[in-house]
């Protein structure tokens, strides 16, 4: 098997993956910003970083995934201007800063479980690693990579010359480009706030070295990052719009802070997901046009003419490739619900194939399984992937139609339940039970009065009376079940 | 109505609720020690805060519910010595701390969701409070009610004339049956640790004033309790063996760093449930007769013989006084599941009374709803609210047996219900749909399945084939559904 490829954005290539500590992997995520509810942009980003997580321990890895929550810190602007998200949601909803912080963290773990996202090993809260923040900008301080003003501390971008590293920016084009305010004391325009000094106006603050305040947006990935993954780990992962500002200062600040090196660098591999695009334009909730998962989920978004169920719109995100954008709109959720429907149909139908039909020629597993798993390798490209595994499924169904299965089709069967759970996350409980592996007490009771139902229409028949046999079988299609006599008896499945 | 009365445990006595605030309540309540699952008595604990805070909701009131997560400082001995919790356990599970944390706080929330409990609004964690719990030890420090020996900080009990009112343990008698170990550095066997000095080996510790080390378990509760409720407040929650040490500690802490007066305290009004015993003895992890309430859910436990669902470890909870033991055993559960379904039963019944039956003489409903809440204003006797509930229910019931419904049955209904679902929590959405306010998917099909079998029995018995008729109820009795030929057609029901 090759090894995974990755699109390092730090490098403009893909690079294969090599782990710092033989068979493990250390992934740190920009998490949520908790002043209000995702949107598909959030569940772009999430979901992208869930299949690398699930993908990696697939392969073997056994994976330390940190993601963080916001919930100071985050300016209303980039700039190191404007209020605290979070205290300005507080002010509208009339809470304290933390029970926003709270209701919000809930919602978002709410809306990922529906999404099949598997909980984060460690979910690190900003305003929970104050002392860590201090810590490393008085290190910084030390170093003369910062300084003191007027309560407030800035990163000094001059004295960092892998500055616009990742994003390319040079300081050069952001001096011709920024104006300092009259009011900033920053000395260069792209110095950037590690501390900011909080007034009696200000909810959230805390004693420092030089006053009271709160910590700047940036600082917080990096301490929290280097505690949890140490001084230098393999792979940070976020959203394209944070490589620049919040990912080159990541990168500023850890470097200069632990004295991390070319051959010993902060992050080994940035990878960045794409956004999610409305008529063209970015989805995001400062922008004004973003559904949130809730209103997909319930349909109550003007632009949604009915709700969506959670497994589609995640197989909608994982068709496309994470370093692509996602254009939305309800036609193309609509042929996603249509493909997922179609996929987990053949998958059923494949399932049912009774042991003497399994008698064709063995299908060519392994070139099988390995063009997927190839697609995977290839920077985690899982529209390939879904594309690889339907094709395949369908032309062993088709065969089927005229001859007979794949002697080797529950090797097969089993490898496609596995990677479309444990990889793709796109298999749900409800498919599970139609194949009858696990069924809730609702589940067993249909099976029940099927068995019922399908007896007293054998008894019609026995009884010759044809009328009321086609009545059951006519209404239960109503009912959006199929009815079929085989040579084994009268089974039934929903009807797809 | 009168007011809510709550036991106090600082008088030993019952008071009336006078909140600080008008109309608002704030509460904290100690929260789990997150290094394993939550098992009963956590149940009762959290069960019990939950519908304290829902009552007060209830009766109009804005509640500020803050319950904290301990991640850190919590030691296995309650001396200050011995290892703390939570690196225990990640040692045994070979994890990071902070994994442990993570883990076991998302598995308490589970598993506490499941029992239908209300979120807190603050979560807040123990780790997460690092400089307020700072700030609070360098107050005590300045004010002497604090020394520091070897880079621990201990509290100096003797400089709190207050301490002991909560718990009646003096100074003497603690003095007489304590001894000072010899390699401790406390002056006084009582005083407790505020901060411990971390070793090399120590895998959860920060900066401090007094070098690198870890908060002592009390001063956490102290410490978040203050930001987020103030320096006084209204109630503060927890179990009973928390009220020695725990809460008198806190108590020493908070009054000696606020200046806490008789007439402005830190807590007004402290409450303790009381323990969950199995055969007479307390139920506690560390005693290692703990049933989870995970093992509840699945009936994973030794001495369980099946599974048993949340909503009956609920009822069983709320049927004893939350300050009387509950002694668990099966046949006690048994009996509580038989109650609730009885009621559920009755509640159902009522539900579906049709409008021409509403006839009778108008039931005492202003009597019948004063005497539950008067129940659960003499200090939330949620036993004794349930069994007066029941008592007026079954009442209804026999007399519309033999008569007719109290033409103010919607009345009694809508109250009965909002009761159950917004106070008790032990309405849940399964008995909800048998009213067919909300069904799922599956609840439907099963609507359409059961119609079509009526209609197939009608048509048997149209052509009096009185066999398949009887064949198709004692085949649907088998599978717990009952069919009841009434005058205005064939009704069906679960059979409780």
């Amino acid at each position: 098997m090759d090894a995974i490829t990755l699109y390092n954005t730090l490098s403009r290539s893909k690079e294969p993956f090599k782990p710092i500590n033989e068979g493990f992997v250390g992934i740190y995520v920009c998490g949520p910003t908790v002043y209000g509810d995702a949107h598909l942009g959030h569940a772009k980003s999430y979901t992208t970083f869930d299949v690398v997580v699930r993908y990696f321990r697939y392969m073997g890895y056994r994976v330390r995934y940190v993601q963080n929550i916001t919930d100071v810190g985050h300016l209303t602007d980039d700039g190191d201007q404007g209020e605290d998200k979070l205290a300005k949601q507080s002010k509208l909803e009339r809470l304290e800063p933390m029970e926003v912080a709270e209701k919000y963290t809930n919602r978002y773990f709410e809306d990922m479980d529906k999404l099949g996202l598997l909980r984060p090993d460690i979910t690190p809260r900003a305003s929970g690693h104050i002392p860590e923040q201090i810590d490393m900008i008085e290190k910084l301080i030390e170093q003369n990579h910062a300084y003191v003003a007027n309560g407030n501390v800035y990163f000094d971008v001059t004295s960092d010359p892998g500055y616009g590293q990742l994003s390319g920016r040079t300081l050069e084009a952001a001096e011709s480009g920024t104006r300092i305010s009259a009011a900033s004391d920053k000395r260069h325009p792209s110095d950037f706030a590690l501390w900011k000094k909080a007034d009696d106006s200000h909810i959230m603050k805390w004693n420092s070295p030089w006053g009271i305040g709160y910590p700047g947006w940036h600082i917080e990935c990096s301490a929290m990052s280097t505690k949890y993954l140490g001084n230098s780990f393999d792979i940070h992962g976020g959203g394209l719009e944070n490589q620049f500002p919040h990912h080159e200062c990541e990168i500023a600040q850890s470097t200069c802070a632990h004295g991390n090196t070319h051959e010993h660098p902060f992050v080994r591999y940035w990878m960045h997901n794409n956004m999610v695009t409305l008529n063209g334009q970015k989805m995001g909730k400062s922008l004004g046009n973003a559904i949130s998962l809730r209103q997909f989920y319930d349909g109550s978004h003007k632009l949604l003419s009915r709700s969506w169920e959670p497994v589609v719109i995640r197989y909608f995100l994982l068709q496309s490739h994470y370093r692509s954008t996602t254009d939305f709109s309800e036609p193309a959720l609509l042929a996603a619900e249509k493909g997922y429907q179609n996929l987990i149909a053949i998958i059923h139908q494949l399932s049912v194939v009774s042991s003497k039909e399994k008698d064709g020629e063995e299908w060519p597993f392994q070139d099988f399984k390995k063009e997927v798993l190839s697609a995977m390798n290839d920077d985690f490209n899982t529209a390939q992937a879904i594309a690889i595994l339907t094709t395949h499924l369908k032309k062993i169904r088709s065969q089927l139609a005229i001859n007979s299965a794949p002697a080797n089709l529950d090797e097969i069967m089993s490898f496609v339940e596995v990677f479309m759970k444990d990889v793709l996350g796109i298999w749900q409980a409800s498919d599970a039970s139609a194949k009858g592996s696990k069924s809730s007490q609702g589940d067993e009771l249909i099976t029940d009065l099927m068995e019922l139902i399908i007896q007293l229409r054998k008894n019609a028949r026995t009884e010759k009376n044809w009328a009321m046999s086609d009545q059951i079988r006519d209404r239960l299609r109503e009912k959006g079940i199929q009815i079929m006599d085989t040579p084994e008896g009268t089974k039934w499945e929903f009807s797809n």
